[in-house]
């Protein structure tokens, strides 16, 4: 046993030190699988108290570290850069409290996404962000990327539900940080989507918000994905702010028809929009209906209303399966992330469609149109070294292609190790500079999370 | 003609400096009279590379400086102490771009908050945070102290509408921080409601929200505050969130009618509450229903509605002019601001009221009854020396009882010179350490607005 190995068994028992080298593989990356690094230990942790004696530890002996909860993340977040020791979050998931009358929960942060909203349904409340990856991704993981999701287009991200935050800082203080709800600094909101590199939030105080009185999903085909866009743009414009409003192109709906995700998507279409309103009985049907008339005029052939709750769900699956369902296409895929102002869509689906010729790349789309958020997906071989040069030169385009149409390099999978590169393209040396303050403000050593969100050199030169 | 008024002219030109003792005197405090000091210089400033320039002069000669819009702020937030420059903002206000298309507006900090929604009525859009002051605060104002309104419990706070900022550092720099909407730290939202300790605001790009189709606006009396709070507990419970819910108490409603501000109220109700509902058609008419029939079972003997946009308007200057109107009362008045959760008004009340027999004091409320958000108003004489002691024993109650019932010491006022000495009500030493390394991270010879939002002599030990 090593005497890092010693010492952390000393506070959170033998049994939740992991050094064995083959089970250590399991940590090496997240869901985005191009960046990989062997973690020098895995700890995992049962109380805020355990997590602020493991990091002092390890700031004591001058050991970095990063906390990981289900490792879903699309941008290299939780990759551990430096041999860290993962901390692994993934035993704290109790929810402490629920406030029905204030609708608030504390929940600790291994709490996974799903678990909250299945705690609170029959009290008429949810927890309104939704990344695909709910039904296995954690809290505390969504507060470090501040993820989004389909609801997020009228609901806000993670951001905006996260009320205050208890968190352990980089040399194992514990604090609490509070949000827009309080005063001063906004430190819970500096906080959220940090991505790890300011400390490890141990128990959040996050909104809930109540379910509403009906929902209508609808689903429209489209010939072209231009069509689809501008029905995007007309609806949006119109003043209706659906929950949801999400494009697939004709890959994915194939990819995604050609899998167990299967929802009776309409192989032919270009483009399908799944426009989902919530509210009021009154209110969803009269929007349903103008929705529905938007689309028509704008080309849509068919528009169908999933009428019951088991017709929802599949079409939500559908929608949250098609990461997965691509698997079908070529062994490995790289989920886009980027953001555009949404007038811009037509342009910038057409360019990336283009893109994807001039690289000879099977490129996908599946996004949150409503809001502008793109996610093109790229279908390859990893063991094809030529392929992989392609990928990354499309992707380095399209990261352009979206910073000059007004947009930026990342919606909301975060920057991780991923965007590191094309952080120039959006910000000044000036601007990069009030980021490594702000981080070596918190992490002076560079021991929370190295080498992700900001450059490190850059940290160090501060 | 001093060496600095000199250089400072080289830079805006003389007739843009004041120094004459006389003039300063309109600069000593703001819309809270209890802090005062006189400030060095007031600089009126035209251009962000005028600011960039002044304060880079500024800080080369280690003078403190504060930024100013219209100087309406409620907790001492403009006051200059240290012997301040005053950075005077209120030429910068211009409308710089508007996209009706991705609804965005980027404008100059020194705009009064209510001319840009006037700019884009006709678009159908609007401004949402509405401070009561909106006709002659300024976005940079309304930025710096993360100000809220009535309808900020449907639309959220300032910081839920600025996509991005264009700041001057307190060195002079010029960078460009980025919200949510981005990615990394959320440095747009860490500046919005630092109250001018990290830098100044010189160009906000704000977001605009689609004017509702339809518009409800209730007025309800009630013969207890106890009723009226249950009724907006009630509301709020099912599942209705209603673009405004306001309380105003018997005080309040006889001052209003004494002024000119009349609005009809009921003279002899205990509290009134306005609810405003916006929305479709449909939706609206159906709330109204359902917020009448709350209103009636518990106890309101009337629930009025304001038909046209003429009676609406004056039902708000009825409300927004009630700080006003409590002139009447007193010579001087203290308008506090607290934030308790919204189950616990009905016993926060009671205290307040006893607090304010036990002091013979004359305590009015005024407030966002619907997000929770007390405006405890004390009328007083401040040539009075024991009333003014018995008011801050009052105020000092009044928040211990806030905080002790789960809530905190300012909802949307800031903390400013006025909440500093209760920030240990809320905050450890370990959290405020957090927050003046931030600020030292920024602003690190504290010449950025000294002796705000957190301690100064803390600024100095870290």
């Amino acid at each position: 046993m090593t005497e890092l190995q010693a010492v952390l068994s000393s506070i959170v028992g033998k049994k939740h030190v992991i050094c064995d080298p083959a089970e250590l593989l399991v940590y090496e990356s997240d869901g985005l699988t191009i960046h990989r690094a062997t973690p020098r230990a895995v700890v995992f942790v049962t109380s805020t108290l355990e997590v602020s004696r493991v990091v002092a530890c390890l700031h004591e002996h001058n050991i970095p570290f990063v906390a990981r909860g289900a490792g879903t993340g699309l941008s290299g977040g939780a990759v551990p850069l430096s041999q860290a020791v993962i901390i692994e979050m993934s035993k704290m998931r109790r929810i402490l409290d629920i406030n029905y009358v204030d609708r608030t929960a504390v929940v600790e942060t291994g709490l996974v996404n799903i678990e909250l909203s299945r705690a609170i349904e029959s009290s008429g409340l949810f927890y309104a962000p939704d990344p695909s990856s709910q039904t296995v991704c954690t809290i505390g993981g969504n507060i470090a990327e501040n993820a989004g999701g389909p609801h997020c287009l009228k609901y806000g991200p993670t951001v905006n539900h996260v009320l205050a935050l208890k968190v352990v800082l980089p040399n194992g203080q514990i604090v609490e940080l509070s949000g827009t709800e309080h005063f001063g600094y906004d430190l819970a909101g500096l906080f959220v989507g940090s991505e790890g590199t300011l400390g490890i939030a141990t128990e959040a105080t996050l909104r809930l918000t109540p379910l509403p009185e009906a929902i209508r999903t609808l689903l429209a085909d489209f010939p072209t994905t231009t069509a689809a866009s501008q029905a995007v743009s007309t609806i949006i414009s119109s003043g209706i702010l659906p929950a949801a409003l999400e494009m697939m192109d004709f890959v994915t709906i194939n990819a995604v028809e050609d899998s167990v995700y299967a929802a009776g998507l309409p192989r032919d279409a270009a483009a399908v929009l799944i426009i989902e309103l919530d509210g009021e009985q009154a209110e969803v049907t009269e929007q349903a209906e103008a929705v529905t008339a938007i689309c028509r005029s704008k080309g849509s052939r068919e528009v169908k209303l999933a009428v019951t709750p088991q017709e929802r769900a599949k079409v939500w699956a559908g929608r949250k399966g098609a990461f997965g369902a691509m698997g079908r296409i070529r062994p490995n895929l790289m989920v886009q992330d980027a953001v555009i102002p949404r007038s811009r869509l037509p342009e910038v689906l057409d360019e990336i469609y283009r893109i994807a010729e001039r690289y000879q790349l099977c490129i996908s789309n599946v996004f949150h149109a409503g809001d502008g958020n793109l996610h093109p997906n790229i279908s390859y071989d990893g063991r094809d070294a030529d392929e992989v040069k392609r990928v990354k030169q499309a992707c380095e385009e399209i990261m352009r292609l979206c910073v000059n149409q007004g947009g930026s390099i990342t919606g909301e999978h975060g920057v991780g190790m991923d965007k590191l590169d094309y952080l120039p393209l959006i910000f000044t040396e000036d601007d990069l500079h009030v980021m490594a303050c702000i981080r070596t403000c918190f992490n002076p050593q560079g021991l929370a999370n190295p080498g992700k969100t900001i450059p490190m050199l850059r940290c160090k030169a501060y």
